[in-house]
Protein backbone atom coordinates (compact mmCIF):
# COMPACT_ATOMS: atom_id res chain seq x y z
CA UNK A 1 0.00 0.00 0.00
CA UNK A 2 1.32 3.24 -0.74
CA UNK A 3 -0.45 6.67 -0.05
CA UNK A 4 -1.87 8.99 -2.54
CA UNK A 5 -0.50 10.80 -5.48
CA UNK A 6 -2.24 14.04 -6.34
CA UNK A 7 -1.99 15.54 -10.05
CA UNK A 8 -3.90 18.74 -11.49
CA UNK A 9 -5.06 19.43 -14.53
CA UNK A 10 -5.36 22.81 -15.99
CA UNK A 11 -7.78 23.61 -18.99
CA UNK A 12 -7.60 26.53 -21.25
CA UNK A 13 -8.97 27.55 -23.90
CA UNK A 14 -6.71 27.66 -27.50
CA UNK A 15 -5.07 30.95 -28.44
CA UNK A 16 -7.52 32.86 -30.83
CA UNK A 17 -10.72 30.85 -29.64
CA UNK A 18 -12.90 33.47 -27.91
CA UNK A 19 -13.44 33.70 -24.60
CA UNK A 20 -16.87 35.44 -23.67
CA UNK A 21 -16.97 34.65 -19.70
CA UNK A 22 -13.45 36.64 -19.86
CA UNK A 23 -14.17 39.39 -22.07
CA UNK A 24 -17.72 40.25 -19.84
CA UNK A 25 -15.78 39.78 -16.86
CA UNK A 26 -13.09 42.59 -18.13
CA UNK A 27 -16.04 44.77 -19.12
CA UNK A 28 -17.77 44.48 -15.52
CA UNK A 29 -13.96 45.41 -13.97
CA UNK A 30 -13.98 47.99 -16.29
CA UNK A 31 -17.23 49.71 -14.88
CA UNK A 32 -16.35 48.83 -11.56
CA UNK A 33 -13.21 51.28 -11.88
CA UNK A 34 -10.62 48.65 -12.45
CA UNK A 35 -9.40 49.55 -15.78
CA UNK A 36 -5.96 48.72 -15.46
CA UNK A 37 -7.31 45.02 -16.29
CA UNK A 38 -6.74 44.87 -20.11
CA UNK A 39 -7.75 41.23 -20.50
CA UNK A 40 -9.12 38.59 -18.59
CA UNK A 41 -8.95 34.92 -20.15
CA UNK A 42 -10.49 31.93 -17.91
CA UNK A 43 -9.91 28.37 -17.50
CA UNK A 44 -10.95 25.45 -15.10
CA UNK A 45 -9.24 23.43 -12.96
CA UNK A 46 -9.03 19.65 -11.29
CA UNK A 47 -7.27 18.55 -8.56
CA UNK A 48 -6.98 14.62 -9.20
CA UNK A 49 -6.24 12.16 -5.86
CA UNK A 50 -4.92 8.73 -7.37
CA UNK A 51 -4.36 5.35 -5.94
CA UNK A 52 -0.89 4.96 -4.94
CA UNK A 53 -0.56 1.71 -6.25
CA UNK A 54 -1.76 3.20 -9.86
CA UNK A 55 0.32 2.34 -12.90
CA UNK A 56 0.69 3.85 -16.17
CA UNK A 57 -0.93 6.85 -14.30
CA UNK A 58 0.40 9.66 -16.98
CA UNK A 59 -0.86 8.02 -20.08
CA UNK A 60 -4.35 7.49 -18.16
CA UNK A 61 -4.84 10.97 -17.30
CA UNK A 62 -3.81 12.09 -20.99
CA UNK A 63 -7.01 9.98 -21.82
CA UNK A 64 -8.95 11.36 -19.07
CA UNK A 65 -8.31 14.94 -20.07
CA UNK A 66 -8.90 14.15 -23.87
CA UNK A 67 -12.32 12.05 -23.67
CA UNK A 68 -14.16 13.73 -20.41
CA UNK A 69 -12.00 17.09 -18.63
CA UNK A 70 -11.03 19.07 -22.21
CA UNK A 71 -12.75 19.68 -25.08
CA UNK A 72 -9.79 19.30 -28.14
CA UNK A 73 -11.13 21.08 -30.42
CA UNK A 74 -10.70 24.40 -28.82
CA UNK A 75 -8.95 23.57 -25.35
CA UNK A 76 -5.66 22.72 -24.19
CA UNK A 77 -4.47 20.95 -21.16
CA UNK A 78 -1.48 20.93 -19.23
CA UNK A 79 -1.20 18.50 -16.55
CA UNK A 80 1.07 19.23 -13.41
CA UNK A 81 1.86 16.39 -10.90
CA UNK A 82 2.19 17.53 -6.70
CA UNK B 1 5.14 53.03 -20.89
CA UNK B 2 6.03 49.66 -19.52
CA UNK B 3 4.77 46.26 -20.73
CA UNK B 4 1.43 44.34 -19.48
CA UNK B 5 2.29 42.06 -16.09
CA UNK B 6 0.02 39.24 -15.99
CA UNK B 7 -1.18 37.81 -12.53
CA UNK B 8 -3.19 34.42 -12.45
CA UNK B 9 -6.24 33.73 -9.72
CA UNK B 10 -7.31 30.41 -9.00
CA UNK B 11 -10.64 30.21 -7.36
CA UNK B 12 -11.24 26.81 -5.32
CA UNK B 13 -13.91 25.96 -3.17
CA UNK B 14 -13.04 25.75 0.52
CA UNK B 15 -12.06 22.48 2.41
CA UNK B 16 -15.37 20.66 3.61
CA UNK B 17 -17.47 22.49 0.98
CA UNK B 18 -19.17 19.60 -0.90
CA UNK B 19 -17.83 19.96 -4.74
CA UNK B 20 -20.81 17.88 -6.96
CA UNK B 21 -19.30 18.61 -10.64
CA UNK B 22 -16.34 16.92 -9.16
CA UNK B 23 -18.13 14.40 -7.64
CA UNK B 24 -20.30 13.76 -10.44
CA UNK B 25 -16.67 13.69 -12.34
CA UNK B 26 -15.54 10.99 -10.54
CA UNK B 27 -18.24 8.78 -11.01
CA UNK B 28 -18.11 8.92 -14.66
CA UNK B 29 -14.55 8.07 -14.57
CA UNK B 30 -15.21 5.38 -12.08
CA UNK B 31 -17.86 4.08 -15.30
CA UNK B 32 -15.54 4.73 -17.90
CA UNK B 33 -12.94 2.02 -15.80
CA UNK B 34 -10.74 5.14 -14.43
CA UNK B 35 -11.41 3.62 -10.92
CA UNK B 36 -7.54 5.03 -9.97
CA UNK B 37 -8.87 8.53 -9.23
CA UNK B 38 -10.21 8.23 -6.07
CA UNK B 39 -11.57 11.97 -5.95
CA UNK B 40 -11.69 14.91 -7.63
CA UNK B 41 -12.25 18.40 -7.04
CA UNK B 42 -12.50 21.37 -9.66
CA UNK B 43 -11.73 24.87 -9.47
CA UNK B 44 -11.41 27.66 -12.07
CA UNK B 45 -8.89 30.42 -12.98
CA UNK B 46 -8.12 33.77 -14.08
CA UNK B 47 -5.43 34.75 -16.22
CA UNK B 48 -5.18 39.12 -16.10
CA UNK B 49 -3.29 40.97 -18.08
CA UNK B 50 -3.01 43.65 -16.38
CA UNK B 51 -1.55 47.56 -17.47
CA UNK B 52 2.27 47.95 -16.64
CA UNK B 53 1.54 51.70 -15.41
CA UNK B 54 -0.82 50.52 -12.43
CA UNK B 55 0.04 50.39 -8.88
CA UNK B 56 -1.59 49.15 -5.96
CA UNK B 57 -1.71 46.07 -7.85
CA UNK B 58 -2.27 43.15 -5.20
CA UNK B 59 -4.36 44.89 -3.29
CA UNK B 60 -6.43 45.70 -6.29
CA UNK B 61 -6.57 41.82 -7.53
CA UNK B 62 -7.59 41.22 -4.11
CA UNK B 63 -10.22 43.07 -3.98
CA UNK B 64 -11.61 42.17 -7.59
CA UNK B 65 -11.12 38.63 -6.03
CA UNK B 66 -13.80 39.31 -3.21
CA UNK B 67 -16.28 41.07 -5.18
CA UNK B 68 -16.33 39.20 -8.47
CA UNK B 69 -14.51 36.18 -9.15
CA UNK B 70 -14.62 34.44 -5.74
CA UNK B 71 -17.63 33.65 -3.70
CA UNK B 72 -15.38 34.17 -0.41
CA UNK B 73 -18.56 32.20 1.77
CA UNK B 74 -17.66 28.97 0.71
CA UNK B 75 -14.23 29.85 -1.85
CA UNK B 76 -10.61 30.70 -1.26
CA UNK B 77 -8.81 32.25 -3.78
CA UNK B 78 -4.76 32.41 -4.62
CA UNK B 79 -3.05 34.87 -6.80
CA UNK B 80 0.32 33.99 -8.82
CA UNK B 81 2.50 36.99 -10.53
CA UNK B 82 3.76 36.34 -13.58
Amino acid sequence: MSDSQKAVVYVRLKDGVLDPQGVTIQKALEQMGYDEIEKVRTGRFFELQINGNASNIEKKINEICTKLLANPVIENFTVEKA
